[in-house]
Order: structure tokens, then sequence, then C-alpha cells
């Protein structure tokens, strides 16, 4: 067994940036499905809510007893307790670019596009499947213009979002590409987000992590 | 004229948080109102766009003519130029404690009822304004009763979330406990969230950061 145990969901997100930034470390970890959608969703069952009482994937469980919520609240944490490779670059200002595009993803997009949205929208509002559809394809394209604006201009940005190496920034774009797409998203408006993105799937430690080749994928 | 400049909005959640940040640490600071209603929003127009392409506040200006946005980067820059006082605690496990607060507020709650999405639900989706407060009230709630678990039983929680001094969790916790009230949600099932909210309002550099005392209040 190994030191980290990964509470989480092949098509979340959130767990998605995590399984890259524990591959990019190279760090052992198991993984322990949390499914979303069966049964009514196992997060919200008693077992789940021992471990997380938010109910949210993921979560990480150290060996010491310890648990860790928030994507990157983990991520955070792994980059100090495991610095190499480096997450963040070395300067402040630098850290606050990545950082800041690594919130434009999870403060601005994903939280409008999470299922628990997603159902409130359908189940308590009634809207349309259309409706939830334009919802959904409207946050992603308010985000992704001002990332791409942001992208686009900046002298930072290399293969990756900082450079050529991969930071938390990546870890946060890949997944919302991933999304995008999963539902039809049309990106030709986004190209340097969708350049970033797939050059960053070649790498092993991206690729390992993609929803479809984990141990829960399509149950 | 200060070294930096917070282009922000005397209401937005977000502007108090680096508010808050920046008197904690005695950083001298100019604002720049941003006025989010009037005129359909000064964050829409040009001169703020080009500042900050994203439209969003607040956004940091520094001297050398760099730009800092999303607000819990700006924090955590000005945490590593400024560590004194520091607003992460020392161990890792700790700093994951403190960040994972702040983003169940900043992730979780807050994105959820931005005034750009409520827009987006009265405007595009024709919701009722009974529909849109049950919305608003639905996040907080739901964000509130988590953080209300586990604060409740977490042994570091003291006067402040994480012990007797301020981090950078009470910076988010306390915004989003004063837009709950702007909205009179009624906040009785979340005694430990309000009680931390309310002791931290006591300390200069909360109270200096309210809402009502900016240059922009009520304009």
């Amino acid at each position: 067994m190994s030191r980290f145990a990964l509470h989480g969901y092949f098509r979340s997100s959130a767990s998605f940036r995590v399984r890259i930034a524990l591959n990019l470390k190279g760090i052992a970890y198991d993984q322990v499905p949390v499914h979303l959608v069966r049964e009514g969703g196992e997060q919200l069952q008693a077992a789940y809510r021992a471990i997380n009482p938010d109910s949210l994937v993921p979560s990480l469980t150290c060996g010491d007893g310890s648990v860790l919520t928030q994507s990157l609240a983990i991520i955070e944490y792994l980059e100090e307790c495991f610095p190499t490779p480096p997450l963040l670059p070395a300067s402040p200002l630098d850290r606050a670019f990545v950082r800041s595009v690594a919130l434009q993803v999870a403060s601005e997009i994903h939280p409008l596009d999470n299922l628990r949205v997603l159902k409130y929208l359908k189940g308590t509002l009634g809207v349309s499947d259309e409706q939830k559809d334009a919802w959904y394809r409207h946050w992603i394209d308010l985000g992704f213009a001002s990332l791409e604006a942001k992208l686009v201009s900046d002298r930072r940005v290399g293969g990756y979002v900082y450079g050529d190496v991969p930071t938390l920034a990546d870890l946060c774009l890949v997944p919302q590409v991933w999304n995008a797409r999963r539902f039809s998203i049309p990106l030709a408006n986004y190209p340097t987000v969708v350049r970033i993105a797939d050059h960053a799937m070649r790498h092993d430690a991206f690729a390992a992590a993609e929803p479809g080749k984990q141990p829960d994928a399509n149950t």
C-alpha cells in the first residue's frame, strides 16, 4: 500500500489535476474510486462523507491519517513536500502568473460547469437540455477567451503556460480542455489554449492521468 | 503615489480579501475604483480591459508595470514578498488546511453567487427573483454547512480559522459572511463560521477593509 490514497473520480477535473501532479513528481499512490453518478452519487454517502464531509472529490489521504481536500491546496502541499520537479517558477511575480492562470480555470470556469450545478439547473430550475448546454458553453467560452488573450500575449508562454516545463497552470488547463472536448465545445477561437493542452498531453505524466486510463474509467 | 494600486470595487468579495491582506501586512496602496454596475459595468470597458482583459476585479498593479490578477494569486504573491506577518502557517499540512478553507469559499461558493452569474440566470435564463434568491442561498448554505462541519471539529480552529492569528482562510471567510448578511441569508446553522467572521472583523485590518469604508462605497 502506498503512503497516499487519492479518492477521486476518473472524469473529475479536480481529480485529474492531482493525478498529474502526483505523476509529475513520481509519487506512488493508490486510487480509491468515488463514483459521482452511480446510486445517486457515492460522494454523498456516509463512507465518503466520513473522509470528506464536503462530498467533493478529490481527497488525498496520507499515511498518518491526515485528509487533504481541494485540489489546489493538495497540489501546493505536494509542491512543498516534494519540491522536485517544481510545479511553480522561482520568482514571486512568475508564481503569481502561474497561479492566476490556474485560478482562472479553478475559480472562474470549473465551478460553474460542475456536475452539481448542472443538476440544479435541470432539476430545480427546470431548464431545457439546450439551455443547460448553452450555460456550459457560455462559461467555457468566457473563460477560454480570457485565457487566450492572456496567453497569446505573454512572453513567458512557451510549449507550456510557463516556458518549457509543466506548472500548476497546465495541471488546471489540460483537464478543462479535455472536458470542453467531451462536451463538443468548438475550440477554434482558442488556439494557444489548445496548443498548450495538446503539447502537455504528450508528456507521460499527463497522458497517464487521462480519465480513460483510470481504474474506474467508464464504470 | 504608492508602489501598489488596487483596482477593485467596494462590494467585491475578492477585492475585500486583498484589502485585508494589504492592511494586515501594512503595505501602502492606492485604490482605483472599478464600478461593476454603473454604465453597464466599468470592468467591461476598454480602460479596465487594458489592465485586465478578464474584466474581473481585483487587479493589483505594481510600480514596475506588472499586473497581478486573481485574488488568491495576489495574496500568495504578497505573502512571498512581504512575509511578515504570515498569512499561512509554517507546516505544509497546516498550510493545506488553511488553503482548503480559502478555496472552499473562493472556488465553491463565491463563483456561483458572482454578479455575472446572477445576471445570466435572470437575463438569459429568465428565472424569477425568487429563483435567483434561492440559488444564491443554496450555494451559501451548501458551502457554509461544509465549512461549519469542518471548522467545528478541527482542533486547529481558535478565534480565527487557524488558532489565534488571521490567515488566508479568514480573508476569504469574512467577505463571504458579509455578503451573506447583505442578502439576509439566515446564518444560525453556522455558529462557528459566524463566530470566526465576527471575531476577525474586530481586527483593525479587517474592519478598515469593510466595503462601507472604501472610497467608492455606495457610489
